[in-house]
């Protein structure tokens, strides 16, 4: 099994015939090219047409994905574009499509899928510069085109951060999880770094850190909505998920401030230390933004660090407009918003940014052969290693859409959301559960008869109703999901017209921009016949009549 | 500012002028295409043209990306796709050309750009299966063919398991980073798991955790030679960099495993539990294959977690010939692969697999708008969240070039590799440092009469040539760089010549089927004529004179 290393062994023969793995390398494009001007030109086009057959009626589709062998032969070009598009592609869920309005991505940009091609030819690595050239540069650039949105800072701070090789002013990722987990992280390690002989927690880890500090523990204290990459980024990080502290909500969704200072009271008598405070700016389930300024004064007080999470709302900083409702963001250590959602950009791609450049300090690293010290290159200051070029399609979005076009999508998409909030408040037969601060809703089916005896109902009746819309929500979400023509999503809210007790709601999120005010009242009529159609109804008017029978 | 809800203020006038933003999303596209057409269709030509001008001749190019104002009004598409190709794709690494040997990503098969062209424009999120349709199965199966190409489960194992909606074999994720990253979670929440009313280190954190189990820390065990995503995970995990203990390698670039055994004693005699043994599958280095079935051995003894690191040399797995160096690997609880290496997949994907479905237990996750439990959503088991459809470009690969036609790739490479080995030991003025296993290797100039004065010369005028030697090497690398016509990397290595002492060497990676013969044979032609050029050559001929004096 010695290698034989002899020149003429090892000859080359560049011209093989249909074995030779290089043909592949300039192979007949004919039937991906055709895939292209089906799908890539028009997707919106695409997933109206005819054979489109969206997922919801075919679920997962294990049969046609259930073999693990390894193709051994090569599948012809022609072939294997006929399959992706007759067994995946008309099967995938048309996110672009303007009638599905239940997801935090949308349509894109007509150049957009260009662009994705010229990226994935060039295939550059922008974890150093030596695989990615300008891109390093432009990264850097973009960066700092969305830290000045935030933070505002001046030119003199700007002329010597945005391209100091050995700080950063945030980093592009592959999305608002990775980003949220780069910021929790660079907290940590700030707040518990190297100090009187002490080598940090980078180093010695989180027992030697905690013993050194003095702390029982540390916890993260985050609105009850948070998003779940929180308790992940609360599990991964040691600090635990029971340690990730919820604070309730007011009825707009929005973290209770008093809450919050009697949960920091408590866990300083308890010696845990707040590490960080999470401020939601567009929570991902009602689109609620919490009070950023009043978080950011609590913060201040508690020494403690201020994070947040405006993966979703974080595009609305471009509306003159709307920009009002982030006050204080300004004011935050560290920001998450995502690219890939109100930017307009594929996925994924996220981002942190980090108010002062020291943070990126607390997580610098290098190795021999790649982020040496002193290097410009980007993945010294990142969580993930080698990472493709997303920069150059946010790049591509600012100049071509500019701030005023992106500025005119967002006001456009929040503008519908109050519309739609408007049409469902007109029902009889919906009820409006959370009204938009963003371009998010919920809502759901609540028939007249229902609304009636929820009010006179006994609690123990009331609770059976209660159960009973979750049901139908649920069962009329599916239907309308199963047929395949729209799509709303749904979530569970704990309602504060119950006493805290959860309850199942459709929820909205406005992004498309070809989303018309007659489809969303096509959507309320779809729904209002599924609810008809749905065996669920029967159920819940039979516990309504004889709630009602009771009464009487 | 309260919000206005009224229908008519909110009446949509979706046909605007130039301001209106719906335009940009079916903005004319011709300049796009011409794009495509110049760089997607031929990379490498795109590469080998008179305009094009890599980075290593213009640096991070600050001035052309130092504003960081936002664009307010849109430019037009046609004067962006200037921009774009002039100003930053004109500059950036040919990692496509045959001539440039120092990376791990290369050239790709001819129809990934359209492919990832398609995918963009689908914008499929994997996260769930509301976003993704077909891709979740998809995913599984690719999942599914790699996980039985490293463990070889029988067809009972895949049928129970491929789709099973609690559990994954794995999941795809943006690169090795994160896939290390995953694998070393699973294994910390495994170990520390909910137990004797423990409610385990995910919900109570790592203070808690070590406290009940009773371990005064914990360890990752990885060869010196370990990848730098290791050290990170160590810092994220709140295990800490100091935890991850380093094994010292053979003259081969291999973990010895004598003194892993001994790392091993020592660690339990301090009462620190290693957590992990970390095996490599192909060095960055050197791609340097651990002895996997002996480390395996020993994980076994000590009930430890055996995480193998094949993000580079996993692909070898499908080469017949090669496959024989991994043995073992089918014994690792955990493996890490990146697509966007051998498997010739555009940046970035990377991908972890579990030998037993149980370990994604450790990680499983859910919340009330997502990932629902009970849900087949692909979230419920990774670390990232939202995710593109990274599998869609691994499956085409898979199918259209076959396992032979990659296994070929493979095969072609590691004989470059050989080849070029042999070359350089032809020739009196270089040095090969690393015989290479896979298609890496490392090498460097070494004139005759600066290796006779080396042999001879004292201690102390040795170590002064060394470090010229160094000098030399790094200069001719940049120097090499800059003309931008070819590019070698350069690492540091542990000499075992010199007693462990750090050397500055070459590092080669024959990854792209298009390097020829030639080629190498120019490479080095190119690096004699820079080392005759280089002012660092003169500075280390006088040190050998002097050396040669004193000897006389």
């Amino acid at each position: 099994m010695t290698p034989d290393t002899s020149l003429e062994k090892t000859s080359q023969s560049t011209d093989g015939g249909d074995d030779c793995p290089l043909r592949w390398f300039d192979a007949d494009l004919g039937a991906f090219e055709s895939l292209e001007r089906l799908i890539a030109e028009h997707p919106a086009d695409f997933f109206a047409g005819k054979s489109f057959e969206p997922v919801g009626a075919c679920h997962t589709r294990e049969a046609v994905f259930a073999s693990v062998e390894l193709p051994e032969t090569p599948t012809s070009p022609q072939a294997h574009a006929d399959h992706l598009l007759h067994d995946v592609f008309r099967h995938v869920m048309p996110v672009a499509s303007p009638t599905f309005v239940g997801h935090m991505t949308s349509s894109l940009p007509s150049f957009m899928p260009s662009l994705a091609k010229v990226v994935a030819a060039l295939n550059q690595n922008v974890v150093k510069l030596e695989t990615s050239g300008a891109l390093t540069g432009l990264e850097r650039q973009v960066v700092g085109m969305l830290h000045k949105l935030v933070f505002s800072q001046d030119s003199a701070f700007y002329g010597k951060w945005l391209h100091d090789a050995d700080h950063a002013l945030g980093a592009i990722c592959s999305g608002g999880t990775v980003a949220n987990l780069t910021a929790l992280w660079a907290s940590r390690n700030k707040l518990l770094g190297a100090r009187d002989g002490f080598a940090g927690i980078h180093r010695a880890g989180m027992v030697a850190a905690l013993r050194h500090y003095g702390y029982d523990g540390l916890a993260i204290v985050v609105s009850e909505r948070g998003h779940y990459s929180l308790g992940k980024a609360a599990d991964v990080l040691g600090i635990g998920r029971d340690n990730l502290v919820p604070v309730e909500v007011d009825s707009e969704g929005r973290m209770r401030i008093d809450l919050l200072r009697d949960t920091m009271r408590d866990l300083q008598q308890r010696n845990i230390r707040p590490m960080a405070i999470v401020g939601i700016a567009g929570t991902t389930e009602t689109g609620s933004v919490d009070p950023l300024d009043a978080i950011a004064d609590i913060a201040q007080e508690a020494g403690c660090h201020f994070h947040v999470d405006a993966a979703w709302g974080g595009a609305t900083l471009l509306s003159e407009r709307e920009r009002w409702r982030f006050a204080g963001i300004e004011r935050a250590d560290s920001v998450v918003i995502d690219a890939h959602k109100q930017f307009y950009v594929p996925m994924g791609a996220g981002m942190v940014l980090f108010r002062s450049p020291a943070w990126t300090q607390e997580i610098i690293q290098h190795a021999n052969y790649i982020v040496r010290k002193g290097s410009v290159d980007l993945g010294r200051h990142t969580l993930e290693g080698s990472r493709g070029a997303a920069a150059v399609m946010l790049y591509a979005n600012l100049h071509l859409l500019g701030r005023k076009g992106l500025a005119q999508l967002i006001d456009r998409s929040i503008d519908n959301a109050h519309y739609f909030a408007s049409l469902i408040a007109q029902q009889p037969d919906f009820e409006l559960v959370s009204h938009p601060q963003l371009c998010l809703l919920t809502y759901r089916y609540l028939p007249e008869t229902v609304r009636a005896a929820l009010a006179t109902a006994s609690e123990d009746k009331r609770e059976k109703i209660l159960d009973a819309l979750d049901t139908l929500t649920i069962s009329i979400q599916e239907m309308q999901r199963d047929a395949g023509r729209s799509f709303v999503s749904r979530t569970q809210l704990t309602s504060t017209q119950f006493a805290g007790r959860p309850i199942a709601v459709f929820r909205v999120v406005l992004a498309n921009p070809d989303t018309t005010h007659a489809i969303l009242q096509d959507i309320l009529d779809e729904q209002r016949m599924l609810a008809a159609a749905s065996p669920c109804m029967a159920a819940l008017m039979a516990l309504v009549e004889a709630s009602g029978r009771l009464q009487r």
